[in-house]
C-alpha cells in the first residue's frame, strides 16, 4: 500500500494519478480508511510530525523534494531509506534559471537597465562569454545538468563540490580547503549545493568578499536556486550596498514567503523569485516513483536512495 | 597602400595595428600625405561623402561593420567590391545578446519584476524551454551562431531567411509566402536579417498581431539586434500597450542615440540597450583584414564579398 501525505500540494490530484499507474496496487491519503500497518511506502512532502505513526510495516519514504534537509529534521523520521526525486525535467528547468540569470549578469543588465531609467545612452561593451567564469557550487544531477547547458555558451567553468568531480570542460575544486582558489577566480557564483550543516550560511560575507573583482562591470555576481538556508539575507543586503556583490538573484529565503519588510524587495540590482526556479512535475513524479514501487515490489534494490550522514 | 576611413572609432588605434601586421605594406589616414592614387584598399566605417575622391588605383571597399546597409547608400560609392567582416568573436558576442535575452523573457522576467516592485510573492512556473518556441528571422554567419547556442538549451527552433537553409534541429521557413506559418508558432522572436528594401519596417504592427499567443505569460516577446530600419518603434510603443507584445529587447532603433523624448525608455517591458549587442574587435578585425589584403596581394580571391543586389 502506498500512502500520500503532501502539504501545500494538489495531494488528490497526485493521488488519482498514482492509482491509475499503480493500479491495482493500492493508494491511500491521509483521513482515508486503511490499516497503518498495511503501508509499505510513505510519498511525503513536508509531513506533519504524526505522519509516521504506526506504519509499521514501511518499507520506504519517497520524498517528492529534490532536497531532503526539511525531511532530514523531523523529530519521528523512520530509520527506513529515502528514495530522492531525481527529475529531468525539473532539472530543465533549474537550469533555464541559472542560464537566464547568468546570462542576464554577464550582459551587464543592471547597469543597462539604470541607464534606461536614467534615459542615458551609454555604450559599455560587456566581457565576452569566455573572459567571465562562471562558479558552480554543488554538483549533483542539477550541478551537471547546468554546467551541459553553460558550456556551448562559451564560458569558463568552475565547480566546487565535497569531492572532487572530474567534468571536462570544467575546473574542478572541492572540499574546504579549495573553496578560496575555487571563488578567486569566480565572476558568477551559483548555488545548487543540498543544504547541510556543512553548507548552512555559506552565502556569507567571508565569501562575497573572496569573489572575483574587475571582470563584471558591476562586480560579481551571486545567483542562489538551492535553500534559503544557505544565505545569510543581512550579508547580501550590506555587500549589494557597498559594491562587494554587483547584484544577486535570489530564488530561495531564509524565510518564506519572503516577509513584506525585507530590505531586499527594495534593492534594485536584487531579482527576486518566489521560490519557482523549478518545480517537481507531477506527471514525470507518477512515472517516476511508480517504476520505483513495482520494482522494488518486485525485488530489485531502491535507486537515488539519501546517505543521511551526508545529508542528501 | 591601405587607406584608413573610420569615423566614431579610434582609427589611429586601428591604423597602429594594421601598420604593424601588414609591415612593411603602407598604411595611411585621412588627413596623412600620401598619392590617393595609389590606395588599393580602404577601410571604411561612416565614410564622408568625399571618401572614395581620387582613389583611381582602388582593388576593393573593407567594411567595418558586418552590415553594409549604411556604406550600399554611400552617394559616391566606387563599384569595387566590398568585403563584410564576418568575425568569430562578433558571431559570439551577439549570441550573448540573443540567449541572455531569449532566457530572461522565456523565465517572465517582466513579470516577476513587476512582483517583486509590489512586494508580492505571488508562484507562477515559467513553460519549460522546450515548450517554447524561438523564431529566428535571418540565417547568415549571425543566425546560425545564435541556433547552435539556443539548441542546447532545449528550445524549440524555427527559422526565416530569403532561401530555405536546412539546419539540423531548426524547423525552416522561407520567402514572404510562409512568413505567417512562421510567426504563427513562434513565442519569441528574434531578428538577425540584413537591412535591405525588403526587410525595412519588418518589425511592425501587421507581424506582431500574427505571433503566437498563450505560451508566454506577457505575450510574444520580440528582441532586435540587426537594424533600427527594422522596426516601427510607434508600432512597438503601441502593442507593449495593448498587449499584443509581452516585452521587447531593443539594441537598435530608429534614431540613434535614441533620443531623449523616445516614449520607450519609459516603457517597463522595452529592455532597452545602446547598440551594443554586438561590437567588431580591433584585434580580430586586423588579423582578418591583413590576411585578405595579403591573400589578395598574393593573387587569391576576395572572400565575403557582399552581393549588392542582394543588398548584403
Amino acid at each position: 500500500m502506498l500512502l500520500l501525505h503532501l502539504s501545500d500540494v494538489n495531494e488528490a490530484s497526485w493521488a488519482r494519478q498514482f492509482a491509475e499507474a499503480l493500479a491495482p496496487y493500492p493508494v491511500v491519503r491521509r483521513g482515508d480508511d486503511f490499516d497503518p500497518s498495511r503501508v509499505r511506502y510513505i510519498f511525503a512532502w513536508k509531513p506533519k510530525a504524526d505522519a509516521f505513526e504506526g506504519l509499521d510495516g514501511l518499507e520506504a519514504i519517497l520524498s517528492l523534494g529534490a532536497g531532503v534537509d526539511a525531511l532530514l529534521k523531523h523529530p519521528h523520521l523512520p530509520a527506513q531509506p529515502i528514495v530522492r526525486f531525481v527529475d529531468a525535467d525539473l532539472s530543465q528547468r533549474m537550469s533555464d534559471y541559472v542560464v537566464a540569470h547568468v546570462t542576464m549578469h554577464h550582459r551587464n543588465f543592471s547597469r543597462f537597465q539604470a541607464d534606461q531609467q536614467a534615459r542615458r545612452w551609454q555604450q559599455y561593451y560587456p566581457p565576452a562569454a569566455s573572459q567571465t567564469t562562471v562558479g558552480i557550487m554543488g554538483m549533483g544531477v542539477l550541478g551537471q545538468d547546468a554546467v551541459q547547458r553553460l558550456k556551448p555558451l562559451g564560458f569558463e567553468l568552475r565547480s566546487w563540490s565535497r569531492t572532487t568531480k572530474s567534468i571536462e570542460g570544467v575546473t574542478g575544486f572541492a572540499g574546504p580547503e579549495q573553496f578560496d582558489d575555487f571563488l578567486a577566480g569566480t565572476d558568477i557564483l551559483v548555488n545548487l549545493l543540498p543544504l547541510t550543516p556543512q553548507t548552512s550560511g555559506i552565502l556569507n560575507a567571508q565569501t562575497f568578499g573572496k569573489l572575483r573583482r574587475g571582470r563584471l562591470a558591476g562586480g560579481p555576481v551571486i545567483i542562489n536556486a538551492a535553500r534559503g538556508g544557505h544565505q545569510r539575507e543581512a550579508d547580501i543586503v550590506t555587500a549589494l550596498a557597498d559594491g562587494t556583490l554587483g547584484a544577486a538573484s535570489l530564488d530561495v529565503f531564509e524565510v518564506e514567503p519572503l516577509p513584506q519588510d525585507s530590505p531586499l524587495w527594495a534593492i534594485q540590482n536584487c531579482y527576486i523569485t518566489p521560490h519557482i526556479a523549478a518545480i517537481s512535475n507531477e506527471a514525470a513524479g507518477v512515472r517516476y516513483f511508480s517504476a520505483i514501487i513495482r520494482d522494488h515490489e518486485a525485488g530489485k534494490p531502491l535507486i537515488n536512495v539519501v546517505d543521511r550522514a551526508r545529508g542528501y
